[in-house]
């Protein structure tokens, strides 16, 4: 999406100098500078560090990473060791493991000669079928938008809200809840987002950094704020991401956004939720039950990161002396809160059922009986 | 409640110095200072900068600041010039033209010689009535937490949520939320409370400085974060406070304690607002439609104040340039959603009928016929 004008990736290769290069992220939304990836090191630094976030992404990074290490050295000793090394960057990101095992199958079955041209087409294969995905989730998710703007007057904005950033910055491009506002913010369909702030690690920010930059209307609000906008009808639509979704429709997203669907359902404002599927999670049904919400650092929620009155990028602590906070960093939104899924493969209700129809060699005991 | 060990109140009077003393809230969480105020501009100030605030307190701050002024000069010029000017530190503050009112009109009926004494008879009352409405209003929800404990294993604590500062902070004593909790802490009954930072102002961190000073268990959380705690068990009742209630039980109070209700009616946690009575407006009935809510500075929501890494308390900006906040203060809590209000004189439904019972002069139309 836009930068300043011009169109960018959160992560590319840049032919004219032969070089991948990545957003540093760790410093939006206060500062914009693209670096430089090419040692082993810096990609393991930039996965690592956060310089790239978001499963999608952090899987393209790596597969970029095998690619780099492979023109400079393709023997099986150095495709492994890169493995390794790449592979312990975040041990929990499901998609980074995917990435480097597709990337190894393939190379192992490659001769030495042709890995690193081999290494180079997959990694940008994997990065635009993740540019793929995201587009085809925003072109079904605008069926929704463009149906809701058929009755509004002409020129009134179609209000959204959405939680977190499941924004191009934590994808390839396009993102995954946003994608659909940008595609209707291309065809002119006029739009107003309510971007939640997501305490405690203000997400929210870099949300409110890309529609800014992409030049969509939008306010940033408190995660309290949303329940009165949708009492007052000023809410048409929620759309967020997800970490992880159950084969029941179950949704596991960032803190808070259960709260959203409470209040949604509430007020007969639809709830959306936007995923590439490869992010649902066929082995289990109920997500209250069935998925471990991490626990993060107690100081992430007293302590805030922001700009100074001096413009330096700093931490303040809001809480007193003595008090400790508690972190849990995602919650689950049970599938009968979610008006419906929007997946690369079209939108479906959010259930068992409905997930059937849209990936019947998927889904589990529906309709295989 | 306690500092330190030490008892205190938000507003006293100190009879061996002669002087009314104020803790400066200012500076809380992050410093615990006390200060004199004896001027008319200390009170004014005192007010106007928020060195206290609450409804119930700057009532009686008021009180104490006509009450010193009668002290040094008890004509009805004085007393004019007095109301006037205090009258205009918080216009919006109902509290604050009742409890002046009630002092002008008593000592416009008092001999000029006795009006010192008598203003500051009055303010000790007024002070002293709210401390006893509050303890009341313990003393009621206590039975709630009484009756929970009676299902729990011996020793295991009542955990206990709540959101804004509706604590002794912003009442002479006790607070009006807290005030249960305070009086079981007091009774060996084990309690823990999860206390909602409340964005964008984060009183909770004043709710939190109380707990910790009290020595009650606590942990600060985002308010993302009570939906899922509910989800799990992990929270056997909600108690907020309110700064509106209509006679038909609908509760306005600080933005984002709509959301905590809907998520307590989800997951079958009794939900309940304590009050004291005067907060009641008996001429409304819907508050989503008759409540209008006040939209405050955006830039609220986009600087967070805390305590930087060399102590000192400063403000940070979380938002990208070009980004704008929206920041609605309030919002309404249907009745539906509440399962009883805590007031001084009982505990009841959140109805028209409910109220009717506890006050059968003051309700409308109901059982009146």
């Amino acid at each position: 999406m836009k930068v300043n004008g011009d169109h960018y990736q959160s992560i590319w290769y840049d032919e004219k100098i032969d070089q991948v290069k990545i957003i540093d992220q760790r410093l939006l939304p206060y500062e914009f500078k693209v670096i430089i990836v090419e040692t082993l090191e810096n990609f393991e630094n930039a996965i690592k560090e956060m310089a790239v976030r978001g499963a999608p992404l952090i899987g393209a990074t790596a597969a970029f990473g095998i690619a780099r290490q492979m023109l400079r050295d393709p023997s099986n000793k150095n495709l492994d060791l890169s493995w390794d090394r790449l592979n312990q960057t975040r041990p929990t990101a499901i998609n980074l493991k995917w990435a480097l095992d597709r990337c190894r199958n393939h190379l192992l079955n490659t001769h030495l000669n042709d890995r690193g041209h081999e290494a180079m087409r997959l990694a940008l294969e994997i990065s635009n079928e993740d540019v793929e995905i995201n587009k085809n989730i925003g072109l079904n998710g605008l069926e929704i938008i463009k149906s809701i703007a058929k009755n509004k007057p002409d020129g009134e904005p179609i209000r959204l809200l959405t939680h977190c950033n499941a924004g191009w910055l934590a994808t390839v491009d396009w993102g995954t809840a946003t994608s659909a506002m940008y595609q209707a913010h291309n065809l002119n369909i006029p739009i107003h987002i309510w971007v939640d702030e997501t305490r405690p690690r203000n997400q929210g920010a870099l949300t409110a950094w890309e529609l800014q930059n992409h030049g969509i209307s939008h306010n940033y609000i408190t995660d309290n704020a949303g329940g009165h906008l949708m009492q007052h009808g000023l809410v048409d639509l929620v759309i967020v991401g997800t970490d992880r979704t159950t084969a029941s429709g179950d949704v596991c997203n960032k803190i808070g956004t259960y709260l959203k669907a409470l209040a949604a359902h509430d007020n007969g404002v639809p709830f959306y939720v936007a995923l590439p599927s490869p992010t649902i999670d066929w082995t289990i049904e109920d997500g209250i039950k069935e998925i471990p919400i991490e626990e993060r650092s107690e100081t992430e929620v007293s302590n805030i990161q922001g700009k100074d009155e001096t413009g330096y990028t700093t931490k303040v602590k809001v809480t007193p002396e003595g008090t400790l906070g508690a972190n849990p960093a995602f919650d689950v939104t049970p599938a009968r809160l979610i008006t419906g899924l929007i997946t690369e493969k079209g939108v479906c209700q959010a259930s068992a059922e409905g997930l059937s129809i849209l990936f019947p060699n998927l889904a589990r005991g529906v309709n295989n009986d």
